[in-house]
Protein backbone atom coordinates (compact mmCIF):
# COMPACT_ATOMS: atom_id res chain seq x y z
CA UNK A 1 0.00 0.00 0.00
CA UNK A 2 2.42 2.62 1.06
CA UNK A 3 4.29 1.90 -2.14
CA UNK A 4 0.92 2.38 -4.62
CA UNK A 5 0.74 5.52 -2.43
CA UNK A 6 4.24 7.18 -2.95
CA UNK A 7 3.41 6.06 -6.58
CA UNK A 8 0.56 8.60 -6.74
CA UNK A 9 2.48 11.02 -5.16
CA UNK A 10 4.84 11.36 -7.62
CA UNK A 11 2.09 10.75 -10.37
CA UNK A 12 0.41 14.40 -9.10
CA UNK A 13 4.06 15.98 -9.03
CA UNK A 14 4.91 14.46 -12.78
CA UNK A 15 1.10 15.70 -13.92
CA UNK A 16 1.60 19.20 -12.56
CA UNK A 17 4.66 19.21 -14.78
CA UNK A 18 3.16 17.94 -17.84
CA UNK A 19 0.25 21.17 -17.43
CA UNK A 20 2.44 23.24 -17.07
CA UNK A 21 4.23 22.35 -20.22
CA UNK A 22 1.10 22.18 -22.06
CA UNK A 23 0.19 25.89 -21.00
CA UNK A 24 3.99 27.16 -21.75
CA UNK A 25 3.17 26.06 -25.65
CA UNK A 26 -0.23 27.62 -25.20
CA UNK A 27 1.38 30.81 -24.34
CA UNK A 28 4.11 31.09 -26.67
CA UNK A 29 1.65 29.86 -29.51
CA UNK A 30 -0.99 32.51 -28.32
CA UNK A 31 1.62 35.30 -27.83
CA UNK A 32 3.15 34.51 -30.95
CA UNK A 33 -0.32 34.18 -33.01
CA UNK A 34 -1.17 37.55 -31.42
CA UNK A 35 2.14 39.42 -32.80
CA UNK A 36 1.83 37.98 -36.27
CA UNK A 37 -2.08 37.50 -36.50
CA UNK A 38 -1.65 33.86 -37.49
CA UNK A 39 -4.67 32.71 -37.30
CA UNK A 40 -4.05 28.87 -37.57
CA UNK A 41 -1.98 29.44 -34.62
CA UNK A 42 -4.58 30.89 -32.46
CA UNK A 43 -7.21 28.19 -33.84
CA UNK A 44 -4.75 25.10 -32.45
CA UNK A 45 -4.49 27.45 -28.85
CA UNK A 46 -8.29 27.56 -28.69
CA UNK A 47 -8.94 24.11 -29.97
CA UNK A 48 -6.17 22.80 -27.04
CA UNK A 49 -7.37 24.38 -24.13
CA UNK A 50 -9.79 21.90 -23.33
CA UNK A 51 -7.09 19.45 -22.81
CA UNK A 52 -5.39 21.29 -20.34
CA UNK A 53 -8.74 21.69 -18.52
CA UNK A 54 -9.72 18.10 -19.22
CA UNK A 55 -5.91 17.54 -17.37
CA UNK A 56 -6.71 19.61 -14.29
CA UNK A 57 -10.26 17.85 -13.41
CA UNK A 58 -8.28 14.53 -13.72
CA UNK A 59 -5.29 16.33 -11.33
CA UNK A 60 -7.82 17.72 -8.98
CA UNK A 61 -9.67 13.88 -8.85
CA UNK A 62 -6.61 12.21 -8.29
CA UNK A 63 -5.46 14.62 -5.41
CA UNK A 64 -9.14 14.19 -3.56
CA UNK A 65 -8.79 10.44 -4.21
CA UNK A 66 -5.86 10.37 -2.21
CA UNK A 67 -7.05 12.40 0.55
CA UNK A 68 -9.78 10.60 0.63
CA UNK A 69 -7.81 7.19 0.91
CA UNK A 70 -4.76 7.36 1.56
CA UNK A 71 -4.96 10.34 4.67
CA UNK A 72 -1.21 11.84 3.88
CA UNK A 73 0.13 14.13 6.38
CA UNK A 74 3.21 16.33 6.51
CA UNK A 75 4.88 16.81 3.22
CA UNK A 76 2.63 14.47 1.70
CA UNK A 77 -0.10 16.63 2.46
CA UNK A 78 1.27 19.47 1.41
CA UNK A 79 2.20 17.97 -2.27
CA UNK A 80 -1.88 17.04 -2.23
CA UNK A 81 -3.24 20.52 -1.15
CA UNK A 82 -0.50 22.53 -2.99
CA UNK A 83 -1.31 20.41 -6.46
CA UNK A 84 -5.25 21.72 -5.83
CA UNK A 85 -3.84 25.29 -5.73
CA UNK A 86 -1.57 25.22 -8.59
CA UNK A 87 -3.97 23.23 -10.86
CA UNK A 88 -6.60 25.97 -10.77
CA UNK A 89 -3.84 28.73 -11.41
CA UNK A 90 -2.71 26.61 -14.52
CA UNK A 91 -6.41 26.13 -15.81
CA UNK A 92 -6.52 29.60 -15.37
CA UNK A 93 -3.36 30.54 -17.47
CA UNK A 94 -4.41 28.07 -20.67
CA UNK A 95 -7.70 30.32 -20.72
CA UNK A 96 -5.80 33.58 -20.78
CA UNK A 97 -3.67 32.02 -23.42
CA UNK A 98 -7.20 31.18 -25.57
CA UNK A 99 -8.36 34.51 -24.62
CA UNK A 100 -5.66 36.09 -26.22
CA UNK A 101 -6.09 33.55 -29.38
CA UNK A 102 -9.65 34.77 -29.69
CA UNK A 103 -8.35 38.29 -29.69
CA UNK A 104 -6.03 37.51 -32.37
CA UNK A 105 -9.08 35.44 -33.99
CA UNK A 106 -11.82 37.88 -33.95
CA UNK A 107 -9.63 40.63 -35.71
CA UNK A 108 -8.66 38.94 -38.35
CA UNK A 109 -7.71 39.08 -41.29
CA UNK A 110 -6.39 42.62 -38.97
CA UNK A 111 -3.94 42.10 -36.75
CA UNK A 112 -5.51 42.77 -33.07
CA UNK A 113 -2.05 44.45 -31.97
CA UNK A 114 -2.49 47.98 -32.82
CA UNK A 115 -0.01 49.94 -34.05
CA UNK A 116 2.76 51.41 -32.20
CA UNK A 117 2.50 48.59 -29.54
CA UNK A 118 4.07 45.55 -31.34
CA UNK A 119 8.01 45.98 -30.28
CA UNK A 120 6.38 46.30 -26.22
CA UNK A 121 3.55 42.99 -26.64
CA UNK A 122 6.66 41.17 -28.25
CA UNK A 123 8.82 41.51 -25.19
CA UNK A 124 5.70 40.76 -22.64
CA UNK A 125 5.21 37.56 -25.06
CA UNK A 126 8.87 36.87 -24.83
CA UNK A 127 8.93 36.86 -20.78
CA UNK A 128 5.22 35.77 -20.27
CA UNK A 129 7.08 32.06 -22.24
CA UNK A 130 10.29 32.55 -20.04
CA UNK A 131 7.95 32.39 -17.04
CA UNK A 132 6.05 29.90 -18.19
CA UNK A 133 9.08 28.04 -18.33
CA UNK A 134 10.99 28.74 -15.30
CA UNK A 135 7.41 27.82 -13.55
CA UNK A 136 7.65 24.30 -15.33
CA UNK A 137 11.28 24.08 -13.98
CA UNK A 138 10.68 25.13 -10.37
CA UNK A 139 7.38 22.73 -10.66
CA UNK A 140 9.88 19.72 -11.86
CA UNK A 141 13.01 20.79 -9.84
CA UNK A 142 11.63 22.79 -6.38
CA UNK A 143 14.56 25.03 -7.65
CA UNK A 144 13.25 28.01 -5.53
CA UNK A 145 15.70 30.60 -6.61
CA UNK A 146 13.45 30.08 -10.08
CA UNK A 147 11.07 31.62 -7.75
CA UNK A 148 12.76 34.91 -7.31
CA UNK A 149 13.25 34.96 -11.03
CA UNK A 150 9.57 34.64 -11.98
CA UNK A 151 9.38 37.49 -9.48
CA UNK A 152 11.59 39.73 -11.01
CA UNK A 153 10.31 38.91 -14.77
CA UNK A 154 6.91 39.48 -13.16
CA UNK A 155 8.43 43.05 -12.08
CA UNK A 156 9.69 43.15 -15.92
CA UNK A 157 6.56 42.52 -17.51
CA UNK A 158 4.45 44.66 -15.26
CA UNK A 159 6.57 47.86 -16.60
CA UNK A 160 5.40 46.97 -20.10
CA UNK A 161 2.11 46.25 -18.58
CA UNK A 162 1.91 50.27 -17.14
CA UNK A 163 4.05 52.07 -20.05
CA UNK A 164 1.07 50.42 -22.49
CA UNK A 165 -1.00 52.49 -20.82
CA UNK A 166 1.25 55.43 -20.83
CA UNK A 167 0.93 54.98 -24.89
CA UNK A 168 -2.46 54.95 -25.04
CA UNK A 169 -3.51 57.98 -22.72
CA UNK A 170 -0.54 60.17 -24.33
CA UNK A 171 -1.48 62.42 -26.92
CA UNK A 172 0.65 60.47 -29.78
CA UNK A 173 -2.32 57.56 -29.61
CA UNK A 174 -3.58 57.40 -32.56
CA UNK A 175 -5.54 54.36 -32.12
CA UNK A 176 -8.94 54.16 -32.63
CA UNK A 177 -11.48 53.01 -29.87
CA UNK A 178 -11.33 49.24 -30.95
CA UNK A 179 -7.12 49.79 -30.80
CA UNK A 180 -7.61 51.03 -27.59
CA UNK A 181 -9.88 48.25 -26.52
CA UNK A 182 -7.53 45.63 -27.91
CA UNK A 183 -4.90 47.00 -25.95
CA UNK A 184 -5.96 47.63 -22.77
CA UNK A 185 -7.85 43.57 -22.61
CA UNK A 186 -4.79 42.37 -24.75
CA UNK A 187 -2.11 43.98 -22.22
CA UNK A 188 -3.83 43.00 -19.36
CA UNK A 189 -4.32 39.19 -19.84
CA UNK A 190 -0.44 39.51 -20.98
CA UNK A 191 0.45 40.72 -17.61
CA UNK A 192 -2.03 38.00 -15.47
CA UNK A 193 0.01 35.28 -17.10
CA UNK A 194 2.67 36.41 -14.38
CA UNK A 195 0.36 37.25 -11.77
CA UNK A 196 -0.73 33.63 -11.64
CA UNK A 197 2.93 32.67 -12.38
CA UNK A 198 4.08 34.23 -9.20
CA UNK A 199 0.71 32.78 -7.31
CA UNK A 200 1.83 29.40 -8.11
CA UNK A 201 5.72 29.97 -7.01
CA UNK A 202 4.60 31.14 -3.51
CA UNK A 203 2.95 27.71 -3.24
CA UNK A 204 5.74 25.63 -4.31
CA UNK A 205 7.78 27.62 -1.93
CA UNK A 206 5.29 26.82 0.75
CA UNK A 207 5.62 23.47 -0.84
CA UNK A 208 9.40 23.18 -0.27
CA UNK A 209 9.76 24.99 3.04
CA UNK A 210 6.09 24.16 5.09
CA UNK A 211 6.38 28.21 5.11
CA UNK A 212 2.80 29.87 4.28
CA UNK A 213 3.57 32.96 1.87
CA UNK A 214 0.70 35.33 2.49
CA UNK A 215 -0.65 35.56 -1.01
CA UNK A 216 -0.35 38.98 -1.31
CA UNK A 217 -1.18 41.31 -4.20
CA UNK A 218 0.49 40.36 -7.57
CA UNK A 219 -2.16 42.46 -9.85
CA UNK A 220 -1.16 45.35 -11.22
CA UNK A 221 -4.10 48.09 -11.34
CA UNK A 222 -4.50 48.85 -14.96
CA UNK A 223 -4.81 52.24 -15.64
CA UNK B 1 -12.15 14.30 19.80
CA UNK B 2 -15.13 13.85 17.02
CA UNK B 3 -17.09 16.76 18.55
CA UNK B 4 -14.17 18.97 18.39
CA UNK B 5 -13.78 17.93 14.94
CA UNK B 6 -17.00 18.87 13.79
CA UNK B 7 -16.79 22.17 15.53
CA UNK B 8 -14.13 22.57 13.59
CA UNK B 9 -15.98 21.77 10.07
CA UNK B 10 -19.08 24.30 11.18
CA UNK B 11 -16.65 26.76 11.89
CA UNK B 12 -15.34 26.35 8.24
CA UNK B 13 -18.71 26.57 6.20
CA UNK B 14 -19.24 29.75 9.10
CA UNK B 15 -15.86 31.67 8.13
CA UNK B 16 -17.24 30.96 4.44
CA UNK B 17 -19.69 32.48 4.94
CA UNK B 18 -18.46 35.62 7.08
CA UNK B 19 -15.71 35.66 4.20
CA UNK B 20 -18.86 36.09 1.37
CA UNK B 21 -20.18 38.60 3.42
CA UNK B 22 -17.32 40.73 3.26
CA UNK B 23 -16.77 40.34 -0.32
CA UNK B 24 -20.59 41.24 -0.80
CA UNK B 25 -20.07 44.59 0.94
CA UNK B 26 -17.02 45.30 -1.19
CA UNK B 27 -18.80 44.67 -3.97
CA UNK B 28 -21.65 47.22 -3.22
CA UNK B 29 -19.35 49.88 -1.86
CA UNK B 30 -17.04 49.18 -4.83
CA UNK B 31 -19.81 49.65 -7.76
CA UNK B 32 -21.46 52.40 -5.82
CA UNK B 33 -18.54 54.33 -5.58
CA UNK B 34 -17.45 53.67 -9.26
CA UNK B 35 -20.71 55.43 -9.94
CA UNK B 36 -21.31 57.88 -8.23
CA UNK B 37 -17.46 58.79 -7.78
CA UNK B 38 -17.48 59.00 -4.12
CA UNK B 39 -13.56 58.15 -2.86
CA UNK B 40 -14.15 58.00 0.80
CA UNK B 41 -16.32 55.10 -0.04
CA UNK B 42 -14.01 53.70 -2.66
CA UNK B 43 -10.78 54.26 0.16
CA UNK B 44 -13.28 52.37 2.59
CA UNK B 45 -12.88 49.37 0.37
CA UNK B 46 -9.14 49.44 -0.62
CA UNK B 47 -8.47 49.49 3.29
CA UNK B 48 -10.52 47.14 3.93
CA UNK B 49 -9.20 44.51 1.50
CA UNK B 50 -6.35 43.32 3.68
CA UNK B 51 -9.09 42.16 6.49
CA UNK B 52 -10.88 39.56 3.46
CA UNK B 53 -7.19 38.29 2.52
CA UNK B 54 -6.48 37.73 5.83
CA UNK B 55 -9.50 35.80 6.71
CA UNK B 56 -9.23 34.03 3.46
CA UNK B 57 -5.59 32.98 4.80
CA UNK B 58 -6.34 31.81 8.23
CA UNK B 59 -9.01 29.54 6.88
CA UNK B 60 -7.34 28.42 4.78
CA UNK B 61 -4.60 27.40 7.16
CA UNK B 62 -7.54 25.99 9.51
CA UNK B 63 -8.68 23.87 6.43
CA UNK B 64 -4.88 22.09 6.06
CA UNK B 65 -5.02 21.81 10.11
CA UNK B 66 -7.97 19.69 9.71
CA UNK B 67 -6.57 17.84 6.83
CA UNK B 68 -3.51 16.83 8.51
CA UNK B 69 -5.01 16.37 12.04
CA UNK B 70 -8.63 14.79 11.29
CA UNK B 71 -8.30 12.97 8.32
CA UNK B 72 -11.48 13.72 7.12
CA UNK B 73 -13.15 11.56 4.65
CA UNK B 74 -16.55 11.37 2.70
CA UNK B 75 -18.75 14.87 2.85
CA UNK B 76 -16.40 15.90 5.47
CA UNK B 77 -13.55 16.03 3.29
CA UNK B 78 -15.42 17.18 0.36
CA UNK B 79 -16.11 20.39 2.67
CA UNK B 80 -12.73 21.09 3.56
CA UNK B 81 -11.60 21.05 -0.10
CA UNK B 82 -14.15 22.64 -0.98
CA UNK B 83 -13.54 25.83 1.52
CA UNK B 84 -10.10 25.80 -0.06
CA UNK B 85 -11.61 26.32 -3.59
CA UNK B 86 -14.16 28.65 -2.75
CA UNK B 87 -12.12 31.23 -0.24
CA UNK B 88 -9.41 31.57 -2.78
CA UNK B 89 -12.30 32.72 -5.23
CA UNK B 90 -13.76 35.19 -2.99
CA UNK B 91 -10.40 36.34 -1.58
CA UNK B 92 -10.38 37.61 -5.82
CA UNK B 93 -13.36 38.57 -5.81
CA UNK B 94 -12.48 41.20 -2.97
CA UNK B 95 -9.53 41.62 -5.32
CA UNK B 96 -11.54 43.05 -8.26
CA UNK B 97 -13.90 45.34 -5.52
CA UNK B 98 -10.46 46.69 -5.11
CA UNK B 99 -9.42 47.44 -8.65
CA UNK B 100 -13.02 48.77 -9.12
CA UNK B 101 -12.21 51.15 -6.10
CA UNK B 102 -8.63 51.74 -7.70
CA UNK B 103 -9.90 53.00 -10.88
CA UNK B 104 -12.74 55.44 -9.04
CA UNK B 105 -10.17 56.89 -6.76
CA UNK B 106 -7.82 57.39 -9.78
CA UNK B 107 -10.37 59.50 -12.06
CA UNK B 108 -10.96 61.50 -8.90
CA UNK B 109 -12.36 64.44 -9.07
CA UNK B 110 -13.48 62.84 -12.29
CA UNK B 111 -16.17 60.47 -12.32
CA UNK B 112 -14.35 56.97 -14.08
CA UNK B 113 -17.28 56.28 -15.39
CA UNK B 114 -17.70 57.14 -19.08
CA UNK B 115 -20.68 58.94 -20.28
CA UNK B 116 -22.95 57.14 -21.91
CA UNK B 117 -22.57 53.67 -20.04
CA UNK B 118 -24.10 55.32 -16.19
CA UNK B 119 -26.82 53.14 -16.83
CA UNK B 120 -25.86 50.39 -18.04
CA UNK B 121 -22.59 49.89 -15.05
CA UNK B 122 -25.46 50.70 -12.25
CA UNK B 123 -27.23 47.55 -13.66
CA UNK B 124 -24.02 45.24 -13.87
CA UNK B 125 -23.32 46.76 -10.21
CA UNK B 126 -27.00 45.74 -8.76
CA UNK B 127 -26.87 41.71 -10.36
CA UNK B 128 -23.51 42.15 -8.94
CA UNK B 129 -24.52 43.03 -5.42
CA UNK B 130 -27.63 40.22 -5.95
CA UNK B 131 -25.23 37.50 -7.25
CA UNK B 132 -22.39 37.79 -4.45
CA UNK B 133 -25.92 37.87 -1.80
CA UNK B 134 -27.12 34.70 -3.61
CA UNK B 135 -23.52 33.08 -2.72
CA UNK B 136 -23.55 34.60 0.60
CA UNK B 137 -26.94 32.49 1.01
CA UNK B 138 -25.70 29.36 -1.03
CA UNK B 139 -22.72 28.84 1.69
CA UNK B 140 -24.97 29.27 4.05
CA UNK B 141 -27.95 27.10 3.35
CA UNK B 142 -26.59 24.69 0.22
CA UNK B 143 -29.51 25.33 -1.42
CA UNK B 144 -29.30 24.12 -5.06
CA UNK B 145 -32.16 26.58 -6.54
CA UNK B 146 -29.70 29.42 -6.10
CA UNK B 147 -27.12 28.19 -8.17
CA UNK B 148 -29.50 28.61 -11.12
CA UNK B 149 -30.16 32.28 -10.10
CA UNK B 150 -26.53 32.40 -9.82
CA UNK B 151 -26.17 31.11 -13.73
CA UNK B 152 -29.17 33.60 -14.64
CA UNK B 153 -27.77 36.81 -12.85
CA UNK B 154 -24.47 35.55 -14.92
CA UNK B 155 -26.16 35.19 -18.01
CA UNK B 156 -27.54 38.98 -17.90
CA UNK B 157 -24.48 40.33 -16.70
CA UNK B 158 -22.41 38.70 -19.82
CA UNK B 159 -25.39 40.30 -22.10
CA UNK B 160 -24.29 43.77 -20.33
CA UNK B 161 -20.57 43.35 -20.82
CA UNK B 162 -21.06 42.92 -24.62
CA UNK B 163 -23.38 46.03 -24.53
CA UNK B 164 -20.75 48.22 -23.00
CA UNK B 165 -18.17 46.97 -25.95
CA UNK B 166 -20.78 47.57 -28.43
CA UNK B 167 -21.36 51.02 -27.13
CA UNK B 168 -17.51 51.85 -27.05
CA UNK B 169 -17.08 50.31 -30.70
CA UNK B 170 -20.10 51.79 -32.32
CA UNK B 171 -19.42 55.19 -34.35
CA UNK B 172 -21.58 57.55 -32.02
CA UNK B 173 -18.32 56.85 -29.09
CA UNK B 174 -17.20 60.09 -27.98
CA UNK B 175 -15.07 59.09 -25.29
CA UNK B 176 -11.48 59.45 -25.67
CA UNK B 177 -8.72 56.43 -25.28
CA UNK B 178 -9.00 57.47 -21.18
CA UNK B 179 -12.90 56.87 -21.11
CA UNK B 180 -12.39 53.88 -23.77
CA UNK B 181 -9.78 52.13 -21.23
CA UNK B 182 -11.77 52.80 -18.33
CA UNK B 183 -15.19 50.96 -19.96
CA UNK B 184 -12.90 48.04 -20.57
CA UNK B 185 -11.45 47.44 -17.33
CA UNK B 186 -14.72 48.37 -15.40
CA UNK B 187 -16.78 45.95 -17.92
CA UNK B 188 -14.51 43.18 -17.66
CA UNK B 189 -14.14 43.84 -13.35
CA UNK B 190 -17.91 43.89 -13.46
CA UNK B 191 -18.22 40.65 -15.65
CA UNK B 192 -15.50 38.42 -13.85
CA UNK B 193 -17.26 39.19 -9.90
CA UNK B 194 -20.06 36.55 -12.07
CA UNK B 195 -17.93 34.40 -13.01
CA UNK B 196 -16.18 33.87 -10.15
CA UNK B 197 -19.24 33.35 -8.20
CA UNK B 198 -20.76 30.89 -10.95
CA UNK B 199 -17.48 28.91 -10.11
CA UNK B 200 -18.20 28.88 -6.33
CA UNK B 201 -21.79 27.39 -7.19
CA UNK B 202 -20.32 25.07 -8.88
CA UNK B 203 -18.18 23.70 -6.01
CA UNK B 204 -20.95 23.82 -3.57
CA UNK B 205 -23.18 22.04 -6.31
CA UNK B 206 -19.93 19.25 -5.78
CA UNK B 207 -19.97 19.68 -1.88
CA UNK B 208 -23.82 18.93 -2.08
CA UNK B 209 -23.99 15.86 -4.37
CA UNK B 210 -20.24 14.97 -4.66
CA UNK B 211 -20.73 15.32 -8.39
CA UNK B 212 -17.48 17.00 -9.78
CA UNK B 213 -19.05 19.68 -12.31
CA UNK B 214 -16.30 20.23 -14.45
CA UNK B 215 -15.34 23.45 -14.42
CA UNK B 216 -16.25 25.12 -18.05
CA UNK B 217 -15.62 28.63 -19.24
CA UNK B 218 -17.54 31.09 -17.53
CA UNK B 219 -15.32 33.50 -19.43
CA UNK B 220 -17.22 36.12 -21.51
CA UNK B 221 -14.63 36.82 -24.30
CA UNK B 222 -14.47 40.33 -24.01
CA UNK B 223 -14.43 42.54 -27.46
Amino acid sequence: MREVFHHSLEDVQLRLVEIAELVTVAIDKATNAFGSGDIALAEEVIADDSVIDDKAVALDELAIEILARQQPVARDLRIVVTALRVSASLERMGDIAEHIAQLTRMRFPERAIPKGLKSTFRKMGELDVDVARQLTELLRTEDLDLAGEIRNADDAIDELHVSVFEKVLSDSWQGEAGATVDATLASRYHERFADHAVSVAKKVVYLATGTWARDEEEDTVSA
